[in-house]
């Protein structure tokens, strides 16, 4: 089944594995007329860059994005845009070793059992490397959302143990983790630098806050708009959970505590927000406000008990010179922020079909 | 943008507002060959009926839902199948001095700006009704299920403050609320009845535990299984966030901890299940476990302070008799079920093509 | 896999069977704001009622369509709207005699491979029966339309070896087949009534001409607009054929013939319209123009020689009292233009997201 | 709105403009285990390669195909199989001095004004070139076809006024121009070549017929095998038409010549097959028949009245060193073939789902 696609009009396919000659991404349905350059997708993709710091992976390949369709005398068209990133950095001999083990916490026997066959060398097309073509694509999004002037943070809220306790979005931008509060970040290398010598990982919550988004974004039923974005974060290697709002907590909560109830001082504007910025699935105006859970990285330098793929007894040891980050999280932060503007752009496009009234402004090409 | 569609080859559309004439479901998709009759569909129904106790709303209609097509002779024939319920308590008349005023925790609001209209006769569209319509497509679902004895246990998790701590499905089965642990049961009665009385309401927790699945199911990249199960409940009206296995505990967790190590006893088998059964978006044949938040009901007997529809300040207080749930999250468990059964259900279908080796196994029409 | 849906955003799902208890269509995606009335759909099926002269099926059954949901103080409110045709005409004991013959020309061969079953009741799902629903939905399309005053024009071209040779449009409304031509109509109906008597069948052609069209409808490379008109002509029972413009006449021409010039009278016009009012799939502004062709009808009074299901030799006759029309194309006229109206209504919506500047042109739901 | 995907499990998507750096194919849901290899693609290619003779335009490009992603170790893995076409020979300059103009038979005027902008170099995504990448796709498709030993020939049936008159399937393999009567080919490259020495072009039909196909293709209502195909035929550029069976033909017929009556010599076969191979949409395993008209080619040497766009009058020359095909029929014959095995494998994969005993055939990945 075709699985590699995300979105309704504003719609990406990504393809491609870890250890293969690329990966890359196919974005339809973006509108004419949007100004874009290779430049814009690779400031985008430098924000997941690893290597940047010992607290991320240490592969030291500089993702190169190329503009190959879609775009022409600088602005989009209309027509498919394609982009592709060449893979440098793929020796994939060490996963030789381990090519007949299951491997904890990864997807080779589902794959295994699902395709009767897998791409062992580095994951393969289950490698967190796809994201990367998300980064790229929501760079593009985030060119429609400019035009509202929609303000996207997204940040780590918490790694193991430790929370993010005040929210500085200042900060933000210094934070070598994309911690919103520094006292907390301090803590958290800390954490991490310990899991990293313990050769183990820890998992962590990223959240994300989004200003300025226009009422009725969203669609009831089933393309809710807090539905979609659900679906978009589960969809990130390594994620557990999902909220928008109070989110699990609500459940603690009284309704006469949770209901956020009208202002006077603009029309829609509610006191409170633990709804999180939409009602019915639609959004309200206020900020769009929720959570995504990352378990901790699977790959770990600790030995482990496995079979292999005909049920015997093995260990499972991290080939030699294998990358892994101690915590997935701070890298899905970019990611986090791409689905949301997948997400968004996707929302924008679908709801300038909601009322006659606006098909109608719509100039149809015409000759007059 | 048709946004009342849920799944992709087991597809189902809805229809229908809350006092309107009736409420509906087509599915398309439905493979041929399954027995199917009404009463399948009005015993799924009768589990999220109202009325049945004074924790639920006392509204007293028994909904009798009705074949329309897709069934000959006891079996499904693989044309789409049309359900109706028709509806019969709809006095609307005493929304109609509340029909300008902005609703707290509630979406005609939202509806207003996006539509320029809005059916507020018992919140129309966006009323939690639409999801009976989910229930008789689930119990649909269920049949293809049921051919691989696949089981689905939903139960209540939390309620307020108040925690389930054992889980006994035999005890789930007796339970006037849907809860697993008698004694955490008594204690949510005791909470819900003092809300009702104070004219509040509690939020909540659904559970699912879901056995015996085939190694398979869901499709990378974006199709992974707990993707289309987030979209399927953060679709349910009310719900605030979805996890899946360890889901948000999963951040306070160790890698070595939470992978999963497989053990020798059955090929893919694991001794711990922290993924709560799936792996790179595939279930791995282990149990499929995870929750989903539901926000104290929105309707409250309390008065709140809101606005009307040109902002000028006002006081919303609930039409006498309206009907409302204390805890929206009891009557959601049937509906949690339905979306598990949509998705699971979609998903086998959409395995079949998987593999070429499958494809050649089934057998088209032939004449020899 | 679901099959009973046409639309990308304008989207349909019909369901029900010819002798089933009703028939009826979902209509979703429908834009807030149209007028609409049980009236519309009415009048809409009355232009395909059977029964209205000695040329058509002599089944007297009056459709009555009604609207069930999405439609509030007489407009459309985006949600979806459900309409629904209860079966009156229904003995179905007549076909019990044939049920296990392969029937010429029919569908029932088919289905019993695919399926494993047939609902062999009037053709069950394959009977023309659910053309009714393609003409209401076309009936909500069609107020899309109106807005922009497209006119569509829907009539017979051919039946058997008689051509119509001039259209006049004002006949058109008065003609008892759709007929633009009275000369050719009176020789038409003169061969039908031949043909009827006969209790043989004649083939047929219908042709559209569709002015008013917005500049810009259809979308490269696979939704071109004579892509998805081809599509949804040959869903239409009993079609074999589809061209646009110059069709099949196009193979004998030369580049310097068919190119259609542009005059300075009006950008975009051009002197000629062999193109038939589309250049790479998108609508020019010209008038669109296009035939579908279709088989003479299956049912025939005649004996035909044929087998059971168990290969053994039969001879197959229509069970006495079956209705059938002698000319199936005179009542597919209301049905192409149907699927001409939802195709159109479709490409409108589609195309309300081509540019960034339409976009930001339509008002999303704000407060100010 | 995102256009440039067909089909529903096996699903591709296009990019790529003709002067641009590439042109791409990505293959979503195509199942595992199919051997794959870019001689595949590349022999596929050769036969659409132009420059072979002197009757197609002397492009001298060598389109070399490299799969990307979705193979390893020479098998499909079930991941998205990425295909890429470098362009070599574009030279867009020569485009420079008549961007301004309407081009008569080109989309370049529908494009600005649905767009906004247009990539005018060699027609942009508009380019027949996009059809390289169907071939392509087309060859991964035919992996499947081949499985069930299913063969499909597509042959030049007519060119300008020349018909062929009988069809010889082993002469076709030698043929230059795809006609399997090697006395109508003379005639129709007689014809070819006066039409390129006068600077004009002609017009022609391709038809296809297809054996071996399993009973049960195609799904009722909207998805019928005829109306994928017409879809499929309709996003050729330059098609004017598809028929099926008998097609146009059929309008003339009477309804006891039409029916195809049954045989005993095998379940479900006929004696004649008028239909085409198909009855309610779905394969009855008769040949697959029918034909797709193509307009003369647009582009001609002859110059030609139009405006510019400004409405100003204006003569439209072919730039010097264009290349143009005198007939785009010819070189449209694998792109039918192409569209036709794109069609036939979604349609037998959607068919893996129709009947609850084929699911159950297809085994689930499992640990036993």
């Amino acid at each position: 089944m075709a699985s590699n696609t995300f979105g309704n009009i504003f719609r990406i396919t990504t393809w491609g594995e870890s250890h293969g000659l690329a990966i890359g991404v196919v974005i339809d349905g973006c509108p004419a007329g949007l100004s874009l350059t290779n430049l814009d997708i690779n400031q985008a993709l430098a924000t997941r860059a690893p290597g940047q710091n010992a607290l991320t992976s240490p592969r030291k390949e500089p993702d190169v994005a190329e503009i190959y369709s879609g775009v022409f005398e600088g602005r989009t068209t209309g027509a498919p845009i394609s982009i592709i990133i060449f893979n440098q950095d793929v020796d994939s001999s060490k996963y030789e070793p381990v090519k007949n083990l299951l491997r904890p916490g990864h997807a080779n026997f589902t794959y295994l059992q699902k395709y009767g066959c897998f791409d062992y060398r580095g994951g393969g097309r289950a490698s967190a490397r796809e994201t990367a073509c998300r980064v790229a694509a929501g760079a593009v999004a985030a060119k429609i959302l400019e035009k509202y002037d929609i303000q996207i943070h997204c940040y780590i809220k918490q790694i193991g143990e430790i929370s993010t306790e005040s929210v500085d979005f200042d900060y933000l931008n210094k934070s070598k983790i994309f911690c919103p509060d520094q006292h907390a970040e301090n803590k958290m290398i800390d954490a991490i630098e310990q899991m990293k010598k313990a050769g183990d990982s820890l998992g962590g919550i990223v959240s994300f806050e989004i200003k300025n988004l226009p009422v009725g974004l969203g669609d009831p039923v089933y393309e809710k708009l807090e539905a979609n974005l659900a679906k978009a974060m589960l969809s990130i290697p390594a994620s557990k959970g999902f909220e928008i709002g109070e989110g699990f907590n609500a459940a603690r909560m009284q309704g006469s505590a949770h209901n956020d109830c009208y202002t006077t001082k603009k029309l829609g504007a509610t006191i409170t927000n633990h709804a999180g910025g939409t009602l019915g699935g639609i959004s309200t105006g206020m900020p769009l406000t929720g959570s995504v859970a990352f378990k901790p990285t699977s790959s770990i330098a600790k030995k482990q008990s496995t079979t292999d793929i005909d049920g015997i007894e093995q260990t499972f040891e991290l080939p030699a010179g294998s990358r892994h980050d101690p915590c997935v999280a701070i890298r899905a932060v970019p990611v986090v922020k791409a689905m949301c503007e997948l997400v968004l752009a996707d929302a924008i496009l679908i709801n300038s079909t909601s009322k006659m009234e606006n098909i109608l402004e719509a100039r149809h090409g015409c000759s007059d």
